[in-house]
């Protein structure tokens, strides 16, 4: 895809992920686009706003978007690598493609959907990855949590 | 794990099936036990009911169960064989176990979360496969939409 949509499209993401961040809660943000660049939908990570383990930033913006009757052609397009629940709601909807903002602070399974035909935009965003790295050193407990990690 | 436990649990979840057919809902039900016998949380797919295609049974159950510190020892029971999306949310929260009431009518992704350490205890039970049957002969394009198949 063209680089420039996909950081602008990016954009949507970082502003859902620092709407949470002044909320007080976990810095992630996601939005789902059709190819003809329809907004579809648009969230946040909500743990802690509504003590909500299920609303990671990517099923937020899922939600968001509502019923649809097919994902085809849809870009999710996250701040962070999307972790394994995320990856597999990709992989079960049949999303077609995830552009990703940083990959540094956290690996989910973007490989795995490569390897099964989504299509992984990788942007390494400075910005996205220096939000992440600030709230992890703050509120260790809190990511881990957030991804179940002991 | 103990059959007749394992029994127990998946009333829980054949309950909650029932009571989303009889909000004209999918029939697909859930619950969280920890391993002392406590329920976490239960539920069951809303995407009908709350026009939600996020709350999956599996989801609902883990929403319901509220923010948790660790799933270590808990098993996510359900009616059906979990999606991509649900088996995903099972391996990144580190879920122990996963009871299933039936996986004849579909299947996601048991095998792979046996091949990363999740324990899978199949119930082959018959009303729960009746059940679903029943559900997707009548409302194929529903059902078709709940799990992204075109």
């Amino acid at each position: 895809m063209d680089g420039t949509q996909a950081q602008e499209w990016l954009a949507t993401a970082v502003a859902e992920a620092r709407a949470g961040l002044a909320e007080g809660g976990i810095p992630i943000g996601a939005a789902l686009y059709r190819d003809d660049g329809t907004l579809l939908g648009r969230g946040h990570n909500r743990r802690v706003q509504d003590d909500d383990p299920s609303m990671h930033a990517e099923t937020a913006a899922f939600r968001s978007a509502g019923r649809q009757r097919s994902y085809r052609g849809t870009t999710m397009v996250t701040t962070l690598s999307p972790c394994w629940y995320c990856s597999g709601l990709v992989r079960q909807f049949g999303i077609s493609r995830v552009v990703i903002g940083e990959s540094e602070t956290f690996q989910g399974g973007h490989d795995w959907l490569a390897s099964h035909g989504v299509e992984i935009v990788q942007l390494n965003d400075p910005e996205c990855a220096a939000m992440m790295r600030a709230f992890i050193e703050d509120h260790p407990n809190l990511w881990n949590e957030d991804i179940g990690d002991e």
